[in-house]
C-alpha cells in the first residue's frame, strides 16, 4: 500500500482528509497511508499545495508523482528539485464552478442587471430590453479545459463566441483564433472578454494599454483566470477613459486583495474573492485518488503538466 | 394579394412596419397590402395587439386569421366575436431572450452576486464560494415553449432541474411533475422557482400563502411569466417572514408597475420592466409573415391557440 504525504496548510488537511479517505476507500486503497508527516524516503505520492513550505523534493527518493491541489502550477513547475511527473488539478467541480461564474457574469453584463440591482427609482423603462446574445460578441482568451468549457456554454446560449489560444485549437460552435494576429482579431470585436489563460511569462500583461485599446469602446473584462494577466495600471486608465466599461475580477496579483487597493472602491469594478475556481474537496479528492490508483496500477497519469511549456 | 391590417398602438407600427415589409418581400408577398386602416370587409389577416382598441371582430367578414404580436393571449382568447384561428407569437428571439434572462437571474442568485455588486467593504471573504449548480435545486413552473427551453438550459448547466405542468410532459434532463400533487413535490425542494405558466383562471395565484409555505426557507422567486401568477400580498408577507429570500419580478398585474408600489423600494425585490420576453421586431415579423404565407398557400397555421384551454 502506498504512502501519501499531504503537503499543504493545516486547514486544508482538515478539509481534505475525510474526502481523500473516502475516495481511497472507493478505489480499494483504503489501507494506504495518508499522512501529513512521513519519512521522505518512504513517500510514494505528494498531494501538494505550493504554499505548503515544501520546496525541496530531493529527499523524496521513491516519489512517483506530485499531485497538485490546484489548477495553477506556476509556483512549482520551475522547481529544479522536482524530477517526477507533476499533475495539475483538473476537477469536474472546478470546471463546473468556473462555467457557472463565467456564464453568470457574462449574462449579468449582457442583460445590464446592475442597474436593476443597484437601486430602483420607480421609473419603468420598458423599451430597455437588452440585445439578444446572438447579437453580442464575446471572447474567451485561453482554450484549455476551463476556457473551452466556458466558450462552449456561451456558444450554446447563442453568443457570438470567439476563442483565442497561443497555438491553433478547435472548439465546436466557437470561432477560434491563435497567435499574435489572432489576439488582435479576437479583441477587436469583443464586447465582453473572459481571461482564462494560464499564468506564464508569455501571458503576463496580456491585457495592457495596447491590447485594451483594440476593444470596442465600453467593453467589459472578466478575469477569473490569474491576476498577472492584466496590467492593473493600464486597466484603471482604460476604465477612467471609458474605453473599458466595467471589470469583474476574481483573481489578483496579491491575494487577498489588499483592503486599500483601488479596485475595492471603484464603481466600475466588481471584486469577487477568488471563488470562480474554488476547488470542491469531494470532487478534487476523487481526481487526486484516481491518479494514485493509476500509479499503483501502472497506468499513465492524467493531467500531467508539460514542464517546458509551463502548464 | 392579401390585405393585412396592423392593429396595435401607433408606436408599434413605427417599429414593425419596416421588418414586416422586409419579411413579406422575403417570402414573395412584397405586393401584399399592409396597412393600419382598411375596409373591414376586405381584411384577410389582422396583426393584433390586445391593447389596440379593436375588440369587435364581427365586421371582418373575410378574415382568415388573427396573428397575435405577443405570446400572451389572455386579453383576446375569450373574445366571443373572434371566430377565426388565433395564433400566438412564438418567436425564436423571444425564447432566446427568455432563456438569457432566466439563466442570468438564476445564476445571479445561485452565485450570490448581489453582495459583490451592491458594495464592497474591502474584506476578502475567500471561503465564500457558492455551492455547485449540481447541488442546487431549481423548479420551472410551466413547460411550454419558453419553460421547456429554460429548463433544458438550466439542466445543461448542471442544476437539479424540476419542471411542473398541469398535464404530464417530458423534457430531457428535467424531472417533470404534474397535477396538484406534482406542484407540491416541485415546490418543496426548490431553492429557486421560475414562473413561466400561461395566465389563465386556473393559474392565477399559483404562488399564494399556502404554496409559498411549501418552499425551503429563503427560496428565491423569479417571475418572467405573468403578474397574476403571484398573490402579491402573500409574497410580501413571505418576504417579511424570511420564508422567501428574494423575488426578481419582470411581470406585474399592472404594467407599468405604479411608482408607489412597494416592490420598487423593497430591498429583497428586484424589478425589471417586462424585458425578459421583449419581442424583437425582426424575428417576430418573420413569425407573423410565415403564418400569412401558410394561409395564402393553404397550409395549416402554426402556433394556434387552443380556445378551450385558453392558451
Amino acid at each position: 500500500m502506498p504512502t501519501i504525504l499531504f503537503a499543504a496548510k493545516s486547514e486544508r488537511w482538515t478539509a481534505y482528509e475525510p474526502p481523500l479517505r473516502r475516495a481511497l476507500e472507493e478505489v480499494g486503497l483504503g489501507h494506504a497511508t495518508l499522512t501529513i508527516e512521513a519519512d521522505p524516503a518512504k513517500v510514494d505520492y505528494i498531494v501538494y499545495a505550493p504554499n505548503s513550505g515544501l520546496t525541496d523534493f530531493t529527499p523524496y527518493t521513491r516519489l512517483k508523482a506530485v499531485l497538485n491541489l490546484w489548477a495553477g502550477v506556476e509556483d512549482v513547475v520551475g522547481n529544479p528539485t522536482l524530477k517526477v511527473p507533476l499533475a495539475r488539478m483538473v476537477d469536474d467541480g472546478l470546471t463546473e464552478g468556473m462555467v457557472e461564474w463565467v456564464t453568470g457574469h457574462v449574462l449579468r453584463h449582457h442583460l445590464g442587471m446592475d442597474r436593476h440591482i443597484l437601486g430602483q427609482d420607480g421609473i419603468w423603462r420598458g423599451g430597455d430590453a437588452p440585445p439578444l446574445a446572438r447579437d453580442r460578441s464575446v471572447a474567451v482568451l485561453g482554450l484549455g479545459v476551463l476556457g473551452s468549457a466556458c466558450a462552449r456554454m456561451l456558444a450554446s446560449l447563442g453568443f457570438q463566441t470567439h476563442g483565442w489560444s497561443r497555438s491553433p485549437k478547435s472548439v465546436p460552435g466557437v470561432t477560434c483564433h491563435h497567435g499574435a494576429d489572432g489576439l488582435r482579431s479576437a479583441l477587436s470585436q469583443a464586447e465582453i472578454v473572459v481571461l482564462l489563460l494560464p499564468d506564464t511569462p508569455a501571458t503576463e500583461n496580456t491585457l495592457n494599454a495596447e491590447t485594451l485599446a483594440l476593444l470596442p469602446r465600453g467593453a467589459v473584462i472578466l478575469n477569473p483566470g490569474r491576476g498577472p494577466l492584466i496590467e492593473d495600471a493600464a486597466l484603471l486608465a482604460a476604465l477612467a477613459s471609458g474605453q473599458v466599461g466595467h471589470a469583474t475580477l476574481d483573481t489578483f496579483r496579491i491575494e487577498p486583495l489588499p483592503a486599500d487597493h483601488p479596485y475595492w472602491t471603484h464603481p466600475q469594478v466588481t471584486v469577487t474573492p477568488h471563488i470562480a475556481s474554488a476547488t470542491r474537496t469531494e470532487t478534487a479528492a476523487r481526481t487526486i485518488v484516481e491518479n494514485i490508483r493509476r500509479g499503483e496500477a501502472g497506468e499513465p497519469f492524467r493531467h500531467l503538466v508539460d514542464r517546458d511549456r509551463g502548464y
